[in-house]
């Protein structure tokens, strides 16, 4: 199909460009007459305003970019929803791109959305991204950005985060208030930092109760799934049958601790508690029911947006927009996992 | 930050605008000099092609839309995955739109992509989709679509689908194959196309093995959540004590059901046997369980996505492409909630 041109209406109705673009905008200075012709060719013809040339008037494509590692994972998908519907209420559409976990991908995915020249950037970074040129790189150009979750801790620009260490201490905390003296940590990848900071939690937790720190009761997934937590959970078993605590990166990896404890008999919560990090939805549904570190999902999006536009409003006016941090808060869902006996 | 255009770098360097263009896409007929010269200062001044331009001159804006009812929904998150992937690997950014499984929403998507220009669009309708006047706009303006899970039947487009029908016929002569004699379907809503064809297929398997259809058993969600599958279990066993098989439209309403038989000591799958529907990971790590239909979320979202590649091809070489159906294979997955005692 040919897209149909203010030109062509132009010269079958026999005016100027001028004026159709004036009719079509509604101005004072056109009469009725000719607005009414020019609509109504204009809806004859499926007229739409051709979106490139206005972006390319008003340098803004009402579009902005969001970038993450995993779309399916229950946690993104949520904070996904929330962008999607902050950005909707404000008349702006939402490009996702997935990093698959990996920084060659990222690195990609940031060019391909500087390119495509979008309003701003919301991201969440890989596992794999231990340096910060690409972030550098947006920063330099002036593209607003907002990190969120998993964040570059030096980047000079906005973040929406959680305390990371603290929900980790209360998290194991919470298992020694609950009786337990031997306490397993089956913790994210190295190089993240809310990986990082989950596990200084948990460090800090045990020292402040006097129990000594065994690197041994520690174990580091790579993938963060189902299938680790149920390795894991095997190894611990074997090498320290004598475990009475486990606190898990994330609900999933847990679900595989949990899965089994319960095909080995090992009973939860006499045995052996659990707790685990993110309050996905499967930890009310499983048995035993899974207690766990509520992550607000939904608020971190709508943060995170709401900052950005913040942002590229600034950036629209020329004003300079310093940089803001907003913690949410985190919460200990008790459920029977980890109940004292 | 102001753009840097292609006439900054030839003022100067004191070259033509042509020459700048040229020597950035490699051109034989410009020296290795000039080349680097432009190419240097186009690095230094942080220059990228403006999208916008680009797009005016060559119609494609190598952006494609997606709409479908929930983002969080685990199906739908598996397909957008799929989508993105696709995407990406071809070269195409997608926007992504929520209809919240309303009309007005949907329609609203459906103009905004239309006025934002996108190459094609891919969607799945919302619950109250109803009527397609907004289906048949994308159709009337020719540009590619491709709808899949939730279609509108009579649109003269291409679709991925399964066969529903033949699913829910299968899921529920599974569970007279086990024994089941008084069986409940938990449908969706009155109106998506595949609630209904889920629906039909229960019946169907019912008529074929002479059990008689009482319209009593049927429960309609509206949300088709898991406190709609809880709910309706509680009715379900107060007027039908007697019920011995539950047909449920998804997984997330099975789970409810499983809750509230387990919270009430009812026995799974001893005292009454239950299949869901779409293999929700969730499906696997309960207790006990769930059987459930093999739903290919990953495999829809790549058939569709290459479908509309196909037609985006034929539209940009002004070829006409007869729209396909591609109809994907279920299967039932036997697990411990519905084997024969």
């Amino acid at each position: 199909m040919k897209d149909i041109t203010l030109k062509e209406i132009a010269t079958t109705l026999g005016i100027s460009i001028t004026t159709v673009s004036k009719a079509l905008k509604n101005y004072p200075d056109v009469s009725e007459k000719t607005k009414n012709a020019v609509k109504e060719l204009a809806q004859n013809l499926n007229y739409t305003p051709n979106s490139f040339a206005v972006n390319l008037r008003t340098k803004e494509s009402k579009t902005i970019g969001l970038i993450i590692p995993e779309v399916s994972h229950h946690f993104f998908s949520n904070i996904i929803k929330a962008i999607i519907d902050e950005a909707e209420k404000n008349g702006y559409l939402v490009i996702i791109l997935q990093s698959n976990e990996t920084l060659e991908l990222e690195k990609k995915q940031v060019e391909l959305l500087i390119n495509k020249r979008v309003d701003g950037i919301l991201m969440s970074l890989s596992n794999e991204s231990n340096n910060d040129n690409h972030i550098q790189e947006i920063i330099k150009r002036k593209i607003p950005l907002v990190m969120f979750d998993k964040i570059a801790k030096l980047a000079k620009c906005s973040k929406v985060i959680i305390d990371d260490q603290k929900a980790g201490f209360e998290a194991t905390q919470h298992l020694i208030d609950n009786g337990c003296k031997k306490i397993a940590h089956i913790r994210g990848p190295l190089n993240p930092q809310n990986s990082i900071d989950r596990y200084l939690g948990y460090k800090k937790a045990l020292e402040k109760n006097n129990i000594p720190f065994d690197s041994k009761l520690v174990y580091a997934c790579e993938k963060v799934n189902f299938e680790e937590g149920y390795e894991y959970a095997k190894q611990l078993f074997e090498e320290h049958p004598d475990v009475d605590g486990i606190f898990a990166i994330t609900d999933l990896v847990a679900v595989g601790v949990l899965a089994y404890c319960n095909e080995q008999k090992i009973n939860i919560p006499t045995d052996v508690k659990i707790i685990g990090f993110s309050n996905w939805f499967m930890s009310q549904v499983i048995t035993p029911k899974l207690s766990t570190v509520e992550q607000p999902s939904h608020e971190m999006g709508k943060e995170a947006f709401n900052l950005l536009l913040e942002e590229m409003i600034s950036r629209k006016e020329d004003k300079e927009c310093n940089p803001k941090i907003i913690e949410l808060p985190t919460e200990i869902i008790i459920r029977k996992s980890s109940i004292a006996n």
